[in-house]
């Protein structure tokens, strides 16, 4: 999915919404087994419910890694699940070495057809640079986190800039605001000022919003460009929203929630 | 496998050898098949041939992901059958907000059964304690790595400490000798005495000998500790040492290169 059709989406939901799939085979509802093939039922269901409210879903390796190669497999059939009009990211904060780093990309836009993929920058920009090789295809960099780990290294200043702010310069270098957003969080709203001094253009993917506190109406405040440039993931506070029978309801009436409110922020 | 066993199996061998398993389809020689299970076919030879030289595997994740999740399964068969008496690592450069990591750490220590994981500790310390939670499992964080982007963001200041070293003295209050290492690239062999003030007990995982051109004299000259504290690994140099039907024998050979010389430094 390129950057236009993400923009069209997000103007025909009216929508900037993001469904983190978390998949926890321990926090299953009871009528799901607690195996990966439940975990997958899971996943269509929510998805089913949350579609009409979300233009992007970002699914988290870890949870299915945990599961062994069958949670890889579920995680596979639940990217081929996702209709080719959502934006689908694979949460894996993945990088090494430049012949390291092509294998994890073919790993994920090749095999799993996601359209990003999350890339840690520790070790550097030609650690990043394979990423950017692929028609079509996104890195997306963490920037500033919304864990409080972000103020250990990401806020640390080098040379009168914070860690992050290096991290966005460089990579704004190597790539574009067609095929490169950043991770920004959610919990530190007034940051978004920095880095939209760095990166005008580019799009955010915005965890934090849900279960760790942050504040829709503040990140959009500071965060806002013209193109929206913003992603806000929600992943507990939907798939989660009821442990019931009626938890796909409820992941819809949470999303739906979400989607009223950015609808209101984009009439604006 | 805790400390004592793996330095018991360093004075056995006389070795310190690491066997990295990069182990790419396209680059198998012509008697395997290019797929998984020829993958896992020629994991299976190399390790036969290289067990009386190696002390550690180090099974590089992205490249096993690049198969899908018949890759995934191959990984897991080969950590399978790794012998008891090796130390078994999943270089994964893993690291996200707490419950993630710890969905990371179940499965490469519980799923996998690796000894250890390389962590990205791009996110802070509250990405990387998660991995310390697990009787006789270790982590490994990347400090500084062997790769030209280690100039990018590792070897930058922070009130007077490269992050590498601030990297290093954070883990080192969350952690001990007995589950942490770190990653320190053979290419830049003096940087070993840096990182042997911040952690002098700690066993450093060395990549860059081989194919990136480290010199082992000088790691070990720079970086060696009353327990040696090395673990030299090398990859392309081994598995690819010939990609002819000789392919095992040369991978032993150069294994055992590796290993004559490690036996001469250790009687130094």
């Amino acid at each position: 999915m390129n950057r236009a059709q993400l923009i069209q989406a997000i103007q025909e939901k009216q929508s900037f919404l993001c469904v983190g799939l978390d998949t926890d085979v321990e926090k299953l509802p009871a009528a799901f087994d607690k195996t990966p093939q439940g975990a997958l039922a899971f996943n269509k269901a929510v998805i089913d419910a949350t579609l009409p409210y979300a233009v992007a879903y970002k699914i988290n390796t870890a949870f299915f890694e945990a599961m062994g190669w069958q949670g890889w497999q579920v995680m596979q059939e639940t990217f081929n699940y996702l209709p080719a009009n959502v934006f689908k990211i694979a949460d894996a904060k993945r990088g090494d070495i430049g012949n390291t780093s092509t294998q994890y990309a073919h790993a994920f836009f090749n095999q799993m057809n996601a359209d990003a993929i999350t890339i840690a920058p520790y070790m550097g920009n030609d650690s990043i640079e394979p990423f950017f090789k692929f028609t079509n295809k996104w890195g997306i960099v963490l920037a500033l986190t919304s864990n409080p780990g972000s103020a250990d290294y990401e806020q640390q200043v080098i040379n009168q800039h914070q860690l992050f702010e290096l991290v966005i310069k460089n990579t704004c270098s190597i790539a574009t605001p067609n095929n490169l957003m950043f991770v920004a969080g959610a919990t530190k709203p007034q940051s978004f000022l920095t880095i939209r001094q760095h990166a005008p253009n580019h799009f955010l993917l915005v965890p934090g919003v849900g279960a760790q506190g942050g504040s829709l109406e503040e990140v959009f405040k500071y965060g806002k460009n013209a193109d929206v440039g913003l992603l806000i993931n929600a992943s507990r506070s939907i798939i989660y929203a009821s442990n019931g029978a009626d938890f796909a309801q409820a992941a819809a009436h949470e999303a739906a929630n979400m989607q009223l409110q950015m609808k209101k922020l984009l009439q604006l």
